[in-house]
């Protein structure tokens, strides 16, 4: 298969080596040109613009977008609508919200256009191994692609997930519950570190990691952590968020969903972003009001 | 009526002053000889142990206990053991655990001598103008003593529990919910500061202590802190807590009753106590290792 | 003062008595006409129309809007625009979005309208016997209403918040904190009545009522729900919720706020909608899958 | 290496076999004399009671009790304590409470008899195939029976934790961490099931559980379960718990460890065990007093 690759980051370039890996064309552009010259030497053609790009392939197009979400989507997508012809096919691969999808989706039908909402995970790892890929829009149009999904897979890595925006819902949930499963790790690495044993944590994650119930890829990587770090003395707590959990959290009050665990994961996540609270001032200060209970001056 | 009060804190001797000011007697004992003299000013008759206390009283004797808990209460409840007579009663008002009401009195009875759990609400200023009761142990020493609880409590402040450890039971919940409206209240003015408008907090505390539906005296005394300090910028956020609200959090685990609301207050409260902590590292560690997204380093 | 009224619901009806028992004149609209024809016994004018309603006044006109909230607030100050003049002033009192308030606001001040956004609080009674405001907009305009909303509340119950929109953010956060009060509560009645004592509801709600830490006006209507049916044996544990508490959590999510609380009062509304849940059953079924425990079988 | 098993329930059974299959001797008791019978089919040695088990050792005697918790492990322990010698092994591998181990290896160190606290996980699957052992007590002991451990284990699945009570407090935290990913991946799919796509439960688990950040043995049992029942409208979402999460709970309160998530996936389980809740109601009662907002009647 032949297909265009808009956006040659961390996550694109890993993808492209790996399309390119199982055979398939890439005809490669960033607005960095240097990730496209070193896919060249790999078999990519390398674009200097989306113009050239779009030239270079056969309809019907298929052409990747794989940059991070928000404005710089739309931007691609808008000089893509201008340039593709209908019967052409965009691959949506970025962290966009799913509602952003089912607008893109219905835009671009407009012209023609099919969009594929695609959500990736697996990390950069996944994305040049084989990573994992759910995806939302037209099934014609995904049965037409579903062997370069295949190729790019971990066995089994790949879903149609249904109608327009379906893929990137998946990964919005899958985000989300990724938060909750974190934090659940997190905690009790924080109860081992409060109590009276000398816990060496690397070894507690591989032993967590090998045969255990709570075996996972996350846990795997804890125990990779570890190993770095023992204590992990080096680095603060501060746990910043990309906004996928932010949303889950919001769909689930939308739906009138109960999601407790994912929503107080993101309020340890904001929690962790101050280094004092105002809401801790307020309690302590009623507490020095009705009971005289000392408060703890600050410097 | 004339009564014994050992323990002359901050809870004590407020409490001796509002007896008093209803024409009891009071024999008053502290390890600390200063508050039972200046008691003695306003007419209590001061001891300097408790067997001069307990030698002062008439039979029945009635023995309020006031001293914080825990092993303090067992060491005076073991000397009023061998001191007291069958039929004298001992009111002890401390924040004990209910548990340990409860045995309290089933070993008191072994001597015949009474015990009333009574859990004591209003801060200091409730100890001296009126404060909130709830008493646990036998209805009729109750009886025998509602005189006295009906002098010294606010109108309608004082409640007959029910059996044994009732009375400890109830405050004990009552600090639980205490817990869940001050952290309410404090997200409430945390959303507030980090808004883009410019409140005033006092005021908006005042406007929200007056006729709205969250009126309490919490909000009250919230206007009185801001009144104080109007952005509490001489504190620092770290919520201490005394135990009844773990208290309160164990016993509905024990009694498998969904409180998510208080355990998350009290939660919070012992996150503020750590300047950094062990999960939200954890957490940025994994971020880092799937993702490859930066973690802020350690100074 | 002179002032229109549109709306006479529980809300705007008793408001109504309540600004004409101050000395104040009234001209009332509603699409039902009974309220308008009540209210005139009382000495209001009632008008058929928002156009009789605006004829009826003198400028600069004062109207206050008292419809709930959304489409029928735009669909009345759509009307209101093409009707008044600049400088006249719409007070909007409904539960709007502070969003809402803001872009109304704008788009009033285009057509010379002032608006005022009004948070009210204190129920039905307080808009008849002395609510609670929290007013947003201009402080000019506020200042030239000042008697009227010192007439209508509470001593101390109506505050100038600041710029457009922040009246109904401080109601929004209001809310917001009165599910996490209301939630505490009933946590705490919660662990009561599952408790080996027999507690009187009524009675406990009292106390608590009287003279302690916890003292509130939601209390008060604890101990008058009780009185009401001891143990609320008539009546589901479904806990609706209006859409104040969402914004709340939503706004805290927009500020990267903490809290927890609140959030989790609004998902434990959620779970009350639902007699069974689907993450209940993934829980169960997982049980199952690794250790053999038993599930409970579907009828 | 040779050594007794007492306990041939769920997990007993699968680990007697797993031993047997690695050339071990197994004498083998339980109070249903079946299983010992299938165990002689493949090799074991069955007793007929704790005495004759004993007897049929030879000293150093290894004796791994795998009865489920509480009394009936004190009971067999206090059997064991009268018939063993010093120098004598009892590996404890039951879901005790950590402070009981330490308890009980202290009390059995008076005889001189060595106790090993064995956490294990990884389901009766596990057991069978090769599970995960979380190891605390005396090194030198461990280190005699590590070949053991080492059969009986997936590759890397052991870990010789610390000092007495080590083992068991690795498997409680755990099992608090297994209780956030369960309920984790559950609100995950609360969400998917009130979204208007039509998603295939079983394939998102698959998708999930293949190349994803959040892969894990968890999200296969999660595919496998629906597999059997695509919806699981067989099941009532009853979450039932046995304790270990509890105590985790209760541990970080000890420790005044923030474990947010991991005690509200607690409390979301008690909730579903509960068909109404109290604390609905008052909730409800509550939103009719004071703003005449409807209740749902109880049938």
């Amino acid at each position: 298969m032949k297909l265009g690759l808009i956006g040659l980051g961390k996550m694109g370039y890993n993808l492209a080596e790996n399309i390119l890996e199982h055979g398939h064309s890439v005809v490669a552009f960033d607005v960095n040109p240097e990730p496209a010259q070193a896919l060249a030497a790999q078999g990519a053609v390398p674009a200097s613009s989306i113009e050239e790009l779009v030239r270079k392939l056969d309809a019907p197009r298929i052409v990747w977008v794989m940059v991070p979400a928000g404005q710089i989507v739309d931007s691609v997508i808008d000089s893509l609508t201008t340039l593709l012809q209908p019967g052409d096919i965009v691959i949506e691969g970025g962290n966009s919200h799913y509602k952003e999808s089912i607008a893109r989706s219905a835009k671009l039908q407009e012209s023609g256009i099919h969009l594929l909402d695609v959500g990736t995970s697996g990390g950069t790892e996944g994305a040049r191994e084989g990573g994992c890929f759910m995806i939302g829009g037209s099934r014609t149009v995904f049965d037409q692609l579903e062997p370069l999904f295949k190729d790019i897979s971990v066995d089994k890595g790949y879903l149609y997930a249904g109608e327009a925006g379906s893929g990137h819902f998946l990964k919005m949930v899958h985000n989300g519950i990724e938060y909750g499963m974190m934090q659940s790790i997190a905690e009790g690495f924080e109860v081992l570190s409060k109590s009276h044993y000398n816990f060496n944590y690397e070894e507690v994650a591989r032993v967590w990691a090998n045969g255990s119930v709570i075996r996972s890829w996350l846990m795997d990587l804890t125990e990779r952590a570890f190993s770095k770090d023992p204590k992990l003395d080096s680095i603060q707590g501060v746990m910043q968020s990309s906004g996928e959990g932010r949303w889950t959290v919001e769909t689930a009050l939308d739906l009138q969903a109960s999601a407790p665990v994912i929503a107080m994961s993101l309020f340890m996540r904001y929690r962790s972003l101050d280094s004092d609270t105002f809401h801790g001032k307020v309690v302590a200060a009623l507490r020095n009001e009705f009971g005289g209970h000392a408060v703890v001056a600050n410097k």
